[in-house]
């Protein structure tokens, strides 16, 4: 069992490892996965909890923040007025670093039990009441303004992967980061979740630990799903590029958000699949 | 924008490939994420919607009853009395084939709403109304029968991949197969998520469409994280065996259910993690 007391983002077991000629007990280090509970509250309205989420201890704050953007509750010009790991007493001594209160200075721009409680960070439309929901949460079109130059996405995931230090120690572990158009790594995070990793290098914006235009890229391992775009939407970021392949929902969203994305970035290739406008020497 | 009237499990679309020397506009082929509802009823109790989950289309009634056997609503022995497209007026035509309604003879096991809705089958404790529900839905340890021989892991991978005909096309699609101890392929389904695709395999055998002892494979692309071992312990399914690596809970998980893990099985090797009783030669 490992231990649950203020948990790191690894941690140790014995483990066998077999080959074809051998069976070898050791020691190996596994990545954390551990809830984390994020309760909102506001001046009249006490915390509640809006989510329970799966993920790897470290800036949970960050996640937080970044979750409740990707949710509607924060725009990304406002920030919370304070957030703490909960000290209630009736809170067991192994969830004491599990549970996070964000506070906001007003009421929140969505309400979200109209949401719906709790949601996950594992999917986007989590926690939405029905399908018309699903295709609501949408800030308008971004504008074209600056362009790129698709050579810049080959050195990302690589870029990336060289801050994956528990990707590094674990191999099981997403991560994403946030360039600028000139190919600058701004923020990169780690976490069992892509959607976590995701929130994590956003929620990092939103609490000053980061900061970076929307011309910028959010490069992600992984694959493209509905819930990076819609968190990429909602942060307001006009570029998303993957090792892997995006889903049919992903491109209608980036479609209509004017997002531009590459996937199969791989080998100095990649294929665009939307706003190849915001590409030097395409549309 | 992709066609959402009767949704396939892929779409085309005109991409643009750029190369270190040329962009190339082409079709291309791409992995379709679509919402589903699911709605749960029984006698005396008219169907409400229990969850959205961004899936795959296809297998869309072994998903309903996969997941609801992951959620506790139904038990490995308990089979749906009907599942069917739900035909509401209120539907809107792109909407027909993303609601589900499953039906029950009797009142479940647990009831839904005491664990919250909507949740996603993006993760094994999305829906959980605290901390404390993460860990109580457990079934006792699966006992310890018949051995395996780790050798039988190592095709596992490659077995599975020769079924996805999906990620044949798309490169972006999950994968979960369902494995006899002597290596035989039972069923095999492809999802966008990773979790539906487990929730598929196990719905099948709740819907009669495959049958296969506990003491069977689970093999998953990619990793291991709590939820995919929660799926496996309510499943009752004795070993789980991935390509990628294992979270710590989803290790603390196995160790109580008594589920053995290997991970990293790859090139004639892998890493057991728990329970290697249940493999020859080891523990």
């Amino acid at each position: 069992m490992t231990d649950r007391i203020r948990p790191g983002p690894m941690v140790r077991r014995t483990v066998h490892e077999v080959t074809p000629r051998s069976v070898q007990a050791r020691r190996d280090t596994v990545v954390t996965e551990e809830p984390l509970e994020i309760r909102l509250g506001w001046p009249g309205h006490a915390p509640t909890r809006v989510a329970v989420i799966m993920r790897t201890p470290g800036n949970d704050f960050e996640l937080a923040a970044g979750f409740l953007l990707a949710e509607g509750v924060l725009d990304s010009r406002t920030s919370p007025r304070g957030i703490a790991y909960c000290v209630d007493r009736d809170l067991s001594q192994e969830q004491l670093y599990n549970v996070v209160t964000v506070t906001l200075a007003d009421p929140p721009l969505r309400h979200p039990s109209s949401r719906s409680t709790p949601v996950s960070s594992a999917c986007g439309v989590c926690g939405t009441q029905s399908l018309d929901e699903v295709f609501t949460a949408e800030n308008g079109r971004l504008p074209m303004r600056e362009r790129v130059d698709a050579r810049v996405f080959n050195e990302l995931p690589d870029a990336l992967r060289r801050e994956q230090s528990i990707f590094a120690r674990t191999g099981a572990v997403h991560a994403a980061g946030i360039f600028g158009f000139d190919g600058t790594l701004v923020v990169a995070r780690e976490d069992i979740g892509r959607h976590n990793a995701v929130d994590k290098v956003f929620g990092a914006r939103q609490l000053g630990k980061a900061a970076f235009a929307d011309d910028s890229i959010l490069c992600a391992s992984g694959r493209i799903g509905f819930d990076i775009a819609a968190k990429a939407a909602a942060a307001r970021i006009a570029v998303i590029v993957a090792v892997g392949g995006p889903s049919s929902l992903a491109l209608d969203l980036a479609d209509r958000a004017g997002i531009t994305v590459a996937g199969f970035v791989r080998s100095g290739r990649c294929v665009v699949y939307t706003w190849p406008e915001r590409i030097n020497g395409l549309g």
